[in-house]
């Protein structure tokens, strides 16, 4: 896609436009000198960042990957690496609080390699002002999600900024975890064939969010989805097979939602995708109050659910192992990778038709983690 | 120290009052229910903060040990594991920026395990309205200090936050280092009879930041020291020595500076320490910029310097080592750990006098690093 095209759809998703992906405009018109919340989405503006200024200046094989987490072997051992930085406001949702959020996000981009989280690093940044109670419970609630995921915080920093110079409490939590199997799991190792097994309902998180900023209520509360993934991965990891390699990619789905996770994924492997719209699932509230803000659950965040991409000689028995845990007891196959339209995730709608599932372009939805 | 005397002395220390370690008041008579900036300064309160909600929270024999870097045995390699957040104003500042400090900070943390840093992630949180040139200007900085200390970054994350939640760019850095010799480095290894060696002048770090924010001009220019020391480090490690265990402790005396660096292994390790005011190395320009902002520069951050504590027979063959090095071709031997008055650190005063120095207890300067 030439660069101009990527400047008129930057442009027309800040103007909050809807876009087909397949608008054209030869001249560039739109070039970002100021950072937008919409570079921080996971989005097509998170991607332009990391291509023109991260990877030119860090590129690096382990980097070049872009999988949420790399992988480094370090004296014999093999081992995943993840960072992520946590700025969700409110603070406190139902469901949980940017603590448990910062432990199961990094513990779950540890999962996604396969790999057993065990040694997390916290820093916080707090904003002068901030009630040491919230602080205090905050820290609580990391200890029980810690505990709960298997995990060690072995490791910490806290700076204190000016009041109006953060947002009460930002954490960045980085975690090591070890593999202890032979199965390399990538976005690149996608591969024509494979079933797209979804653990779960999508959207929890992100409309939850959405609800408590804008004050909706909605028939059905609901909740956020946060939890950690690794023990349902390391389930899934024991499905007997007469074949060690059949799970090639796990990704959980948060910034960007499904449809952004899953078109990563085709580009980077440089295959198709084919959904079937009627097999997601998506809650009632979930639903409804998607329809109320004008949004579609595949672009919204979720924080305890992942994407597999199975052989398909054993993607029954992998969902069969997934049901068993609690969070995978609602798995479904949603669709399948294809050889055709490589890069692009087309679906199946409910009525019939077929319908493109492009890169969320914006900030559909600023600070959901 | 009973809490009230704590309580007293914070709030004379938040009062800007001078305060001798010998106060004493019997009842509890300041509570912190909010963040403050002192919080963040490295000194008494953020003891405080680890000491009240983080420890009781998180506690494991790794974390309990205080160090700047946690050291973790995964399948047999012995690793060391840092984070830091960095919130320094202004962003660029003479000898340095927000990104080269975020790369060396970290690793300096993990060189002071004795650890070889390898591997580093990087977590930015930007601020809406970021000029993107100056983001350039960072990570640019970052990729020719990442080569400079020889380290790799193999993942990141980026979060944007609204406008006035954030101040142009947070970044958190964390890093994995392999510990390859058997010498156990650590602030509580500290025994009578250590010389202390400082490897060179104090508070260019800080006072450089002070004097940017201030708009003050001094006679001689004043740079930030910010440097990588691992490879000052591994020079010191390879100094031969008929034992192996000849470098007890290794610390960088950044926030809080060499008073509040050298108090806090005094206290983890039980001894006592004397210093020499006399040889302590300090640039008139910085001893000129301290006196009009009425600060010590012990208390001054550094951001390329080193304490080490050597066994007496190897100091002087440590010392010469570290003087061929471009990081240390000012090193002295400033003082020693001795059994008296343990916890607590005196010196001996130009004027022949002797001085307790005592760990900064507010916010001297805040957002240095």
């Amino acid at each position: 896609m030439p660069a101009a095209e990527d400047d008129l759809k930057t442009e027309k998703a800040i103007a909050g436009e809807s876009l087909t992906p397949f608008g054209s405009c030869p001249i560039p018109i739109f070039d970002h000198k100021r950072i937008v919340l919409g570079h921080g989405s996971g989005g097509k503006l998170t991607a332009d960042l990391i291509d023109k200024i991260f990877l030119p200046a860090f590129r690096n094989p382990t980097l070049d990957k872009l999988d949420d987490q790399a992988v480094l072997t370090i004296g014999g051992a093999r081992l995943a690496f993840s960072t992520d930085s946590f700025v969700v406001t409110p603070i406190f949702f139902p469901g949980g609080d940017i603590g448990r959020l910062a432990i199961h996000g990094t513990v779950n981009d540890l999962a996604m390699s396969g790999a057993r989280p065990l040694y997390l690093s916290v820093a916080f940044i707090l904003e002068e002002g901030l009630a040491v109670d919230d602080l205090r419970r905050v820290v609580e609630s990391m200890r029980a999600a810690a505990a709960e995921a298997g995990v060690k915080l072995v490791t910490g920093d806290t700076k204190v900024v000016n009041r109006g110079k953060g947002d009460q409490i930002f954490i960045t939590t980085t975690g090591i975890g070890v593999i202890e199997h032979d199965i390399s799991i990538s976005a690149d190792r996608a591969r024509a064939g494979d079933k797209i097994i979804l653990s779960g309902y999508i959207g929890d998180h992100g409309m939850t969010i959405m609800s408590q900023r804008e004050g909706l209520e909605f028939e059905g509360a609901i909740e956020s989805d946060c939890a950690p993934l690794n023990g349902l991965v390391s389930a899934m990891l024991a499905t007997a097979s007469p074949a060690n390699d059949f799970i090639h990619t796990l990704r959980d789905p948060t910034r960007g939602g499904v449809a952004t996770t899953l078109n990563e994924i085709a580009k980077h492997a440089n295959v198709g995708m084919v959904l079937d719209e009627r097999t997601i699932p998506v809650r009632e509230s979930v639903k409804g109050a998607c329809e109320v803000l004008g949004l579609d659950p595949l672009y919204v965040a979720n924080e305890g659910k992942l994407l597999a991409l199975v052989v398909p000689e054993m993607a029954g028995a992998v969902l069969e192992q997934m049901r068993q845990h609690p969070f995978g007891q609602d798995a479904v196959i949603i669709g399948e990778v294809v050889e055709n339209h490589p890069g692009m995730v087309l679906m199946k709608t409910e009525i019939g038709g077929t319908r493109v599932l492009d890169v969320m372009f914006g900030e559909q939805l600023p600070r959901i983690c």
